[in-house]
């Protein structure tokens, strides 16, 4: 007895090589992957989206998204999932070395140590499988140059045929800039431009990392505002993302400033959008960068700087520090604006899948 | 170049606000939160969907539950993800600590120790997300006022803006006492009232928490039961719980006694309803408590205590230690009714999730 | 005041008993479950998936599978759930021991111990929730004879009310030769027969289980190719599987031989199939495996090797370490399948699908 074969004439192979030949990627890594419409129209898109009680829809029927996390997530997970959802897709959320491998990141590795796959093998799989990746894979904190060119999501783009959308990397998080870009657009009815918007570091027990500082920063810029990065003399933001930044919102018609004064820079502005970060100097001497955040406890957004606004509002990514990055009567008082960005990373995210998946 | 207003008008806002103010949320922390009315119409709704084959509806078609485990799980988090599922809804797992955040909960806490987020903020957060949540907190063991208050959930449920269904906490396990109740109409085909359903401490290894228990009197009391709960004088209940059964029995045509002789309980027994826990002692003298337990591995149940009820059933809320809560010749044999308990927790959570979601 | 009886009528309670009494439930626990005609249909339909841009379907709609992984997994669990959701139904993924209950195994097991729930009971409930059930349980590497009569995957399946579908076993990875086999009817338009074979063994720092294998060397016998495993005279396979192997290709046209030449194995191959396992050795001897397994990093699929071959193919089931079990090179050139085999455990388990559910 032989196998007879499985058919006499199978239909023609033509749709495998598409999938090894990507085309025009959609990777989302930055928002300056954007260009002005599209920065433009997700922004729009999340604030209707908002606005008209977040309308489910099955423009993404069919399709999925993995959601791969090499680190924690609540909001990320959770506002990205239902974003695809309510476009009628699917989500996935992998967590790798906790339930699947551990992967091997440098190139020509020969992998006799403890990852059992390469990443590039992984992500190659996975745009099988999946109509979109979602990637968070946060900074080294000890590799600067490698945190600064955001090298591990690179590598993961480059090895997707997918598009890929950053959850948090090293250096970015353009998921939330695109959040708190619409809230402002909410808060100020589309009026942002040349508002006072002040990035004020805050003390932490930890050393955080820049993905989000800087991410506000560039966000805030090319809104046009009117910036002021306060911060001590000791955590002052990395140089090259003050430059664009500086650029960005000249470009814009607003302008970037910087203080070590934190008073000062609340007096009379329109946004405090609160952060902490550990800073460049986390990369060159920890334990100094240690000691001298330990100094400013008082660096945090209490009642009366917020007072001290133009009916300012408060930011804030979350998770949030009660009491320590800023006070209780701040968060829980008429002005903040945390949940909001939090439910606003749903309606944007559900506005950049639709630009991702071009639906 | 300046960045043009993201629209001209914007639509009117006049969702969020809606968003801030909870009305009259259906929570369902305990089962006293259900009425008379809705009580019996669950527990007729999940006979109905178990009887009929469980027909997929899609009358929750776009809505989404979030399912948020700070304690594990196998059938709670597989059959409320089905019963969402099987309504047409999405359900997504959490499980905080293990891949999310650490969690603080103490009003006004300064959070400089390990929590990155206040219990407070995520509830309000996954608010903005999820239709509904459904928690599962577990006793502390240690703090008996708080777990008898169950302050927990209760926190949770403060914190929430859409509905929250417990899925067990520090005091209570309302999805599984719903699942009994069912089981128990489907068993007698609806006449309930009058059956004797002894409550049996069983030995065990650890000394387990007192929701199930809980729970399962307080079922068995308002379906006008004639209960009695058999357990060694060092292992009464919470002496409030037995009088609220009390109270309940009376209210429905039963009554509640308890007794230290479970031989004398089972005789003539309807069901035989075991389950093993600490109780109270836990909380003042846990050594004492673990010693006393171990004296009693003869409470356990037994083909022959089986065989002095009266054709009765047996139950178990599952997991169950085979050969140390009851004996492999019981949970195999014909009046074992610990699978269609599991399989109840389905069919009664989607007759929740109609009330809850009102659908 | 008493509880008013639930309803006068009750449907009939006709349901639960079909629930206890299992059909022919279609169990896939190896490829021999699978008949002739299956086995052709589902290669045959995998192409025709791969090859017609797998359109979605809703002929599994209402319906959910649960993937319950005792081990890792990053491509069996997406492309598991991929499956399910391309044709309209749900999966769930559980991981037990992480985040829900360790289980007992042993039947007649006192659970006094670590164990809070058996086996046998938590298949049993999952069978009340899903309408199938995927399983991934790897060899326990020291019980030969345990993991030979892949004991575990059978307990499941005889808890089991629904169909157990394996993930990879102790014995036995079925999905993962149904897409190798669909992947060769691809690549050869359905030509198989015939076809030099090579399975070849490679270094590897761990000693991996045999499912592969196994499963790879019963698949390319099932296909009539001319089967040659090369490997150390210290890794032969399990002499078992190599007589069913032996037989298996006569039955259907093709041969089976084993060598300890690898450059005289590929020499001409039509398909070299890489993989690494511990082998028998593991079980009586396994520092002596592991002593000889080292000796052999030359056992290496490179450049030179696949330049001997006839044009061959590259196969490998993934995760792969790269330069040690093969090149850079040889992965990353024209002949390389590796990707395709993950992309086709999609394709093939959505036809093995059709089977298990009968639609």
């Amino acid at each position: 007895m032989t196998t007879p074969a499985v058919q006499p004439s199978l239909p023609p192979n033509g749709v495998s090589d598409a999938l090894h030949t990507p085309a025009d990627l959609r990777h989302v890594l930055a928002c300056a992957d954007l260009d002005a419409e599209t920065w433009r129209h997700v922004i729009q898109s999340a604030v209707v989206f908002k606005r008209s009680g977040a309308p489910a829809t099955q423009v993404a029927a069919g399709k999925a998204i993995g959601l791969v996390f090499f680190n924690p997530s609540l909001r990320t997970r959770t506002s990205m999932e239902r974003a695809a959802q309510q476009h009628g897709a699917d989500a996935t959320v992998l967590t790798p070395g906790s339930g699947t491998w551990d992967f091997a990141w440098e190139e020509g590795a020969v992998m006799d140590g403890t990852a059992a796959e390469h990443v590039s093998d992984a992500f190659a799989v996975l745009s099988r499988y999946f109509d979109a990746l979602g990637v968070r894979v946060f900074a080294t904190g000890t590799d600067y140059e490698q945190d600064a060119s955001d090298a591990l999501i690179q590598q993961v783009a480059e090895a997707a045929r997918v598009p890929v959308v950053s959850l948090e990397s090293a250096w970015h998080h353009p998921c939330q800039a695109l959040a708190d870009a619409s809230v402002l657009h909410d808060r100020f009815d589309g009026d942002v431009q040349g508002k006072r918007f002040v990035l004020s570091w805050t003390h932490h027990p930890k050393a955080l990392p820049m993905a989000v500082p800087n991410s506000a920063l560039l966000m805030a810029a090319r809104c046009g505002m009117d910036v002021t990065v306060a911060r001590p003399d000791s955590h002052a933001l990395d140089a090259g993302v003050m430059e664009q930044a500086t650029t960005l919102a000249a470009d814009h018609g607003g302008e970037v400033a910087e203080t070590n004064d934190l008073d000062a820079a609340v007096d009379g502005a329109d946004v405090v959008y609160a952060k902490s970060w550990g800073g460049p100097m986390v990369y060159t001497d920890p334990e100094q960068e240690a000691a001298l955040r330990a100094q400013h406890t008082d660096w945090r957004i209490t009642a009366d700087r917020m007072a001290a606004t133009n009916d300012g509002a408060f930011m804030h990514c979350l998770p949030l520090r009660r009491n320590v990055v800023a006070d209780d009567a701040v968060l829980d008082g008429p002005h903040a604006l945390h949940l909001d960005q939090a439910e606003y990373r749903l309606h944007a995210q559900r506005a950049l899948l639709e630009y991702v998946w071009n639906v």
